[in-house]
């Protein structure tokens, strides 16, 4: 029988899963699979109090993971430290050294991604990332494989298990962003320092890598357009659902005639939409593509065992690839390019849509008349206006416009006249309205 | 390159789809495969009046698929043309001449499926089948590698599309099965003869395949318990709504703690569960595993393109193993094991449920005690009842009683003595309820 021998560098959360996995799963897998997972070395830089019985017979465990880099030995590398530099330097080391990657990085793969591809094809290298996005749900291979003869249209997602859980317990709880996020964070599903989850980067990251396989053309962080949920109040849920609508961080990611858009934002969509009932933690990604028309794609997108789940498929997908393949079976991204082209990416400003605007302004007369003129101004109509007594606070009161569609231009270049009004006080809320 | 040579035995409408999927991509899949797929044949025994400008090249036009089995230039054979008997065959003497085989054959892979899995492994052929479950959702990849480290402790499922459709249609248009199974039938939703659907069969044969992988052991269409949606009237959709559900044929998998559940029926489920969405033909499936706890996977579950796509899917992933790889990476199941094996499946009268069940009588005195008293002989104890005047027609009219839990044998005793009082005027309607 076949020994494949891995090195873990990072013994974490996904850490422990994998290793949990591998050590509870070893009998099925070579009775399945004719092959041995040997988990040969484990490097973490706090691995001296992490010891524990499931690694304590592993031969390796150190706190430079270095030396599992340069144990010929090791045939897979698997990074779960997350973070940039760090993490690329090991895998590019690795690559290096003729190490083949398994990964749950998202920031370094939509950040250097296509530095390391290009690394890992130059060394002949294979990288399997489906713990990357959406932890448990198996979105990567779906892509990469089986929507092989399909040009992919336009993808949906709820890719933030902390933003949903958020806008999820925001609406049930009738309660205000700032405690459920302390809630949250008591909770462990948000970090201390919550902007990266809430401000929509992690989505972002997430979105890029999915678009970078869709699109069979490199997306990068860079060109992703985010904007996070900090600024959305109970009130504009309340107002969604008057609206037959759920407010969603969604990532967003679509195929034009001649670009691509990518975006992520706080989104309005019907309840009808699949997407509107996924609660809490968990993901889901809507696909549309030429052939297979729709579908969707839901679960648990973080967390140890699902994420882990993730990261032993694809730790036992290479290790068959090197046991009983000469040839690379699919291509990293799953379709071979040079990852040297920047895509062309759709401007925010031009892409049209219905909005949603919530201004915080003074309850005096012929606020409604300014701002309405300035929007007018700039060509956007309004299908309704809503403001309520009861939303009056110390002589402020939110005013809340629903636009016709008009370009992304129009939106931006008009709130930033308006924000400056004397009477405006606080940033305007900006949401996108699907129908 | 490498060249792989394929044979289509049967160009209807998933052949149609393959074929069209093929012509299209071909520069596409050579690109990011190395792989030429070369369409060298087509048997139909309808060739003649079938040939179109997409296979008027193709090499072997024939009405005989023994043509293209015994010849030699032949790698893979696509089996299209459905039922057994002769599908049967063309699989079995394309497996002993070497070939490898795709087949979205759900009716035969669910009858005889171990037979051919064995003769396959004899052989060391491949075989695929996606298409045969699901069409456009890749279910089986999912199950069989992605899911690899998991223990599937139950599948909920949606499987077949003539009778999600007709059941979204009666509640959408609040009409009877019969009009718009007719209607079906017009917009080629249903076909000409459709019990094999709304009996249950199409679903059963599809969970036994899917059953088969999840719990790494056989189960064939004979040990898949199946009840239709024939008897299912408007008043019962009417009812579900009222106990803020809705009704579903459902495909039921668990894995007990010494058996296996399989079960097709008609079920009414909450609406806050995914399924109560999925409308019209759709299909999904809901997955819950021992590490990625909940997933769902929601698409066309039909369709010559959906179809057409996992197919293709299939013939380019046994391509590249065949091409690259010295060795089988993934048994036909995901496990490998001698399929002899009959699975331990948990008698369906000993699986406890809440129940709906619909009686049809004459309106007269003491027809209510009577039923309750013969339920109460089996244990059975009510949560409602339901009777209106508004539901009379000609003396009979129907009445509902929802029961507490218990056991199937139960019910089923209680009814068939029910079913036999001189007031009852039809067979009673049984159904689950899920909570």
């Amino acid at each position: 029988m076949k020994s494949i021998n891995i090195g873990i560098v990072g013994y974490g959360t996904v850490g422990h899963g994998v290793v949990n996995l591998l050590r509870n799963n070893n009998e099925l897998i070579k009775q399945n699979s004719n092959i041995n997972i040997n988990l040969c070395g484990i490097a973490d830089r706090n691995i001296n109090r992490k010891i524990d019985d499931n690694i304590k017979n592993v031969d390796i465990l150190t706190i430079d993971p270095i030396e599992l880099i340069n144990d010929p030995s090791v045939d897979i590398i698997v990074e779960l430290i997350g973070g940039i530099n760090e993490a690329r330097y090991i895998i590019s080391e690795s690559i290096k050294k003729g190490k083949h990657i398994v990964t749950a990085n998202k920031s370094l793969l939509a950040t250097h991604g296509y530095k390391l591809f290009k690394l890992a094809d130059e060394y002949n290298v294979l990288m399997g990332f489906e713990g990357a996005v959406a932890g448990g749900i198996p979105i990567i291979r779906v892509l990469k494989e089986d929507m092989c003869v399909n040009d992919i249209r336009e993808i949906y997602a709820i890719l933030n298990g902390t933003c949903n859980y958020i806008l999820t317990q925001m609406e049930l709880q009738k309660s205000e962003f700032e405690n459920v996020l302390l809630e949250a964070q008591q909770a462990g599903y948000a970090e201390s320092d919550p902007a990266f989850d809430i401000e929509g980067i992690d989505s972002a990251h997430k979105l890029a890598i999915i678009a970078s396989i869709a699109f069979n053309t490199m997306v990068s962080i860079k060109q992703v357009y985010v904007e996070g949920i900090s600024k959305v109040k109970h009130i504009d849920i309340e107002l969604a659902e008057e609206l037959n609508g759920k407010i969603k961080l969604l990532a967003i990611a679509k195929r034009n005639q001649n670009n691509i858009e990518v975006r992520v934002h706080p989104t309005i969509i019907p309840k009808r939409y699949f997407l509107a009932d996924v609660m809490d933690v968990y993901n889901a990604v809507y696909i549309r593509t030429s052939k297979v028309d729709r579908t969707m794609h839901y679960g648990r997108g973080a967390g140890g065992l699902p994420t882990g789940s993730a990261v032993v498929a694809d730790i036992l997908s290479i290790a068959k690839d090197i046991s009983f393949c000469d040839k690379k079976r699919v291509p990293i991204l799953g379709y071979n390019n040079s990852y040297n082209e920047e895509s062309n990416i759709c401007d925010i400003n031009d892409i049209v849509s219905t909005f949603y605007l919530r201004f915080t302004v003074d309850d005096q007369p012929s606020v409604l008349s300014k701002i309405t003129g300035i929007l007018g101004e700039h060509n956007i109509s309004i299908v309704s206006a809503i403001q309520r007594g009861e939303w009056l606070r110390n002589g402020i009161i939110p005013l809340v416009l629903i636009t016709h569609e008009t370009e992304g231009r129009n939106i931006f270049n008009s709130v930033e006249r308006i924000d400056k009004l004397p009477f405006v006080r606080d940033k305007t809320l900006v949401m996108r309205v699907e129908r």
